[in-house]
C-alpha cells in the first residue's frame, strides 16, 4: 500500500478480547482491562509502553454509574498520566476509538497507542437498558414519540421490501448465516444454529422484524493495540497487520432526515473515503466484518460498501454469495447478531475479529487465507460510521 | 512561538459561548447550537467550513437522555458527513475537545475544527444530578461507599490546611474574588459580590466547605474555531490568537490513590508538558483561567500550575497575588464559582474567555491588555487535567 500523503504507516500489533454475554461478578473496569492485558500480551508490550489510550464506551454512565472511563481504565492497567480519553458515537464508539487511536500514530502524535472498547450492558433492568439504547436517537423529535431502535429499523426493512422486493426469508438468511459462524467462535454470546423457519417465526419485536433478527444484550470488552508500521515488524514480525486506509462520517441522528431510509449516506461515505485512503476497491475485500444491529442492518451495510450494488443485498445473502460462494465472507465472527453486541465494544471488536483472521489465527472462521479486509461500524440509524480497512503484512 | 516539531502553527479564530444558568425552554441541542453559531459568525466562518466537529459532554445520557451528541450537533448546523465525535472525560470534556481540535489541524488531519462544550444540566432533579456528577468518581471504591465530589474537596482542604496552614478565610478569599469578578461577566451565572465572613458562614456542604465555596448547577454551552495560523491571519487579521501549547494528562480516579491528595499528580504533568510545548514558563502566564470547581481547587490550581510554590496558594490569594498584584489575574471571567460549571462546557469556556481577554474583547475583565495566557481544566479529583496556552498574535 503506497499513502499519498506524508503521514506514516501504521499496523496493528495486538488485539485482545474477552468473551461476550452476560458476564456475572465482573464490572466493567474488569472486563475492559481483561482484553487490553491480552492484547498486551498479544503485542509482546508492558502497558507502560502505551502513550495514548482511546476509550469507546457508549452509556457507562446510566448502565454502572461510570464516567471517565479512559482515566480510570488507564489507572486499572497501573498507568497514570498518558492522554486517556473516552470517545461516544453510539453503537460507532468502539471504532471511533479505534481510528482515534490510528489517527494518533498515523500523523504523528505518538508511537504507540490504544483502543479499548467496552460495554456492561446486563448490570441493570431490560426497562433501563432500552431506554439507555434510545439515547442514542433523536431524543426530541423521535425517541420521546415513542421510537426505538427495532421499530427504525423495522421501518427500513419494510421500505426495503417494498423498493427491492426483497423477501422475509431473505433478510432471515443474515441471522442464520451469522448464527451459524457464531457457533463456531468460541467467544460469541449466541453459539447455537438456526433455521430460517425459526427467525420467521420467532416472537414479533417490530415487524417485521422478529426476535432472532435482532442481537443479544451483551457484556463484553476488545482492544487494539497500533504503532507504527516499522516498529509492529521489529515487534511481532509477520503477525503485524497493516491498517491500509480509513473512513469516517457522521450523518442525520433522525432517521426521518435521511435522504433515503435504504441508503443510509454516512456509512457510505466512510466507505468511499476508506477505499480512496486504501487505494482498493469494494471488489478487492476478501473478509468483511460489517454492522448487523439487525439483520436487516446487514443488508443495508453490504449494499452501502458497494460489495453488491443497490437492492441486491438481500438475493446476495440468501445466495450464498456473502458467504464466500463469489463474494467476500461476510461476519464471520458471527456478527452483532450471533457474537453479541456490548455497544462500546463492537467497533473495536470487529477489528479484533479482522486481525486474528487476516493473521489465520481464527480456525473458527474455516475459509482459508484472506490478505484484504474490513470492518465497517455504525452509530444510530446511519448517525457516524467508522470503515477501517486493513491488509496482512 | 517557535516549534520544536514539524506541526503546523494554530490560531483560534472564533469563540462563542451562551451565558451559563438555569436555561429554561431549551434543549442541549440548541444550546450547543447557539454558541457554536456565534463562533462560525465571530469567525467570518459559514458551518460547512467544519472538517470536524469534536463534542466535550459530560453525562447528557442521564441529564437530557441524549448521546450521540456530535452527529446531533453536526445535524443541528445543517452539516453531515463530517468526522462529529463526542469526547468525555467528566469536567475536563471541553478542555479534551479543544485540544482534540487543536491536535487535529496541527497534526494536518484538518485545516479547520470546531471545539463545542455543552451540558444542560437543570432538566433533572438535585438528586438524578447530584448522583450524575459522582459517575465522575471511582464507583466501585470510593463513590458506592457515599462520597461525593464536595466531600473529596473537603478532605483536599482540610489536608492544605493541616500541611500548609492555609486558613479558613485564605480559602473563602478565592470565592469572594471570583464572585468580584463574576458580577461584571454579562455571562455569568452569579452576578453579585459577596463578603468572606459571608462565604465562611453560609450553609455547610462538607466540611470546611460551604455553599459558597461550591460552584452553581448551570446550564450552557462555548465554542472554539481552531484552523492553521495562516488561514487565520487571512480571516480575522490581529484578532487570530495563537496556540502556543497544550498538555494533557490522566491520573487517578480515586482520591485515595493519590500520593498526595493537596498536590495533584495530572494536573502537574499537563502545565509541565503545556510550558515545555510552548517554551514558556509559569512566570510568563499573564492571565489564567482555571478550574475552581470549589475554591480550595483554585489553591491546588495555582500551586499545581507553579505560580507559586508549594502550600502557598491560600496566601497569595487572600494577599491578592492572583488578582493582579504581582501575580497573573487568576480566573478574572468569575471563574467555574460565579461564571457557573455546566460541566461539558467549563474547559471550552475557559479558552473562549481567555481568547476574549487576549483579544482585548472582554471589558468587564478590566485589567489591561495581556499576550500571553493558560486554560487549565480537571476532570475528576487530579483524573485527567489540559493546560492549554495561548498568545496574542
Amino acid at each position: 500500500m503506497s499513502r499519498k500523503d506524508n503521514t506514516r504507516a501504521v499496523a496493528i500489533v495486538g488485539v485482545g478480547d474477552t468473551r461476550f454475554g452476560k458476564q456475572e461478578g465482573t464490572g466493567i473496569s474488569p472486563l475492559a482491562v481483561s482484553a487490553a492485558r491480552d492484547a498486551l500480551v498479544d503485542a509482546g508490550l508492558e502497558a507502560k509502553a502505551l502513550e495514548a489510550i482511546y476509550v469507546g464506551n457508549f452509556c457507562g454512565e446510566v448502565l454502572t454509574g461510570d464516567a471517565l472511563l479512559g482515566s480510570l481504565i488507564a489507572n486499572r492497567l497501573g498507568i497514570t498520566g498518558v492522554p486517556a480519553i473516552r470517545m461516544e458515537g453510539a453503537c460507532a464508539s468502539g471504532g471511533l476509538s479505534v481510528q482515534a487511536a490510528i489517527q494518533a500514530v498515523r500523523y504523528g502524535m505518538v508511537d504507540t497507542a490504544m483502543a479499548i472498547g467496552v460495554e456492561k450492558m446486563t448490570s441493570q433492568t431490560t426497562g433501563v437498558t432500552t431506554q439507555a439504547l434510545a439515547s442514542a436517537g433523536d431524543q426530541a423529535r423521535e425517541m420521546s414519540a415513542g421510537a426505538t431502535f427495532p421499530s427504525l429499523f423495522g421501518m427500513i426493512a419494510r421500505a426495503h421490501m417494498a423498493r427491492y422486493g426483497t423477501t422475509r426469508e431473505q433478510i432471515a438468511a443474515v441471522s442464520v448465516k451469522n448464527r451459524k459462524y457464531g457457533a463456531l467462535n468460541p467467544r460469541a454470546h449466541f453459539q447455537a444454529e438456526v433455521e430460517l423457519n425459526q427467525v420467521i417465526e420467532s416472537r414479533p419485536i417490530a415487524d417485521p422484524l422478529r426476535l432472532l433478527d435482532c442481537p443479544p444484550i451483551s457484556d463484553g470488552a476488545a482492544a487494539v493495540i497500533v504503532t507504527t508500521l516499522e516498529r509492529a515488524l521489529d515487534l511481532v514480525s509477520d503477525r503485524a497487520v497493516n491498517v491500509a486506509g480509513t473512513g469516517q462520517a457522521s450523518g442525520p441522528v433522525a432517521l426521518s432526515d435521511a435522504k433515503d431510509i435504504t441508503q443510509l449516506e454516512a456509512p457510505r461515505a466512510a466507505a468511499q473515503r476508506a477505499y480512496a485512503d486504501a487505494g482498493l476497491s469494494a471488489g478487492d475485500m476478501q473478509v468483511v466484518e460489517v454492522h448487523d444491529c439487525f439483520s436487516i442492518s446487514e443488508i443495508l451495510a453490504i449494499e452501502a460498501l458497494g460489495i453488491v450494488p443497490e437492492g441486491e443485498g438481500g438475493v446476495a445473502t440468501h445466495s450464498g454469495f456473502t458467504a464466500g460462494q463469489g463474494g467476500p465472507l461476510v461476519n464471520s465472527s458471527g456478527g452483532l447478531l450471533s457474537k453479541g453486541h456490548p455497544i462500546g465494544a463492537t467497533g473495536t471488536s470487529q477489528v479484533v475479529e479482522l486481525v486474528r483472521h487476516l493473521r489465520g489465527e481464527a480456525q473458527y472462521q474455516a475459509f482459508g487465507a484472506s490478505t484484504v479486509g474490513l470492518a465497517y461500524n455504525m452509530g444510530g440509524a446511519g448517525a457516524v460510521a467508522t470503515v477501517t480497512i486493513l491488509e496482512r503484512n
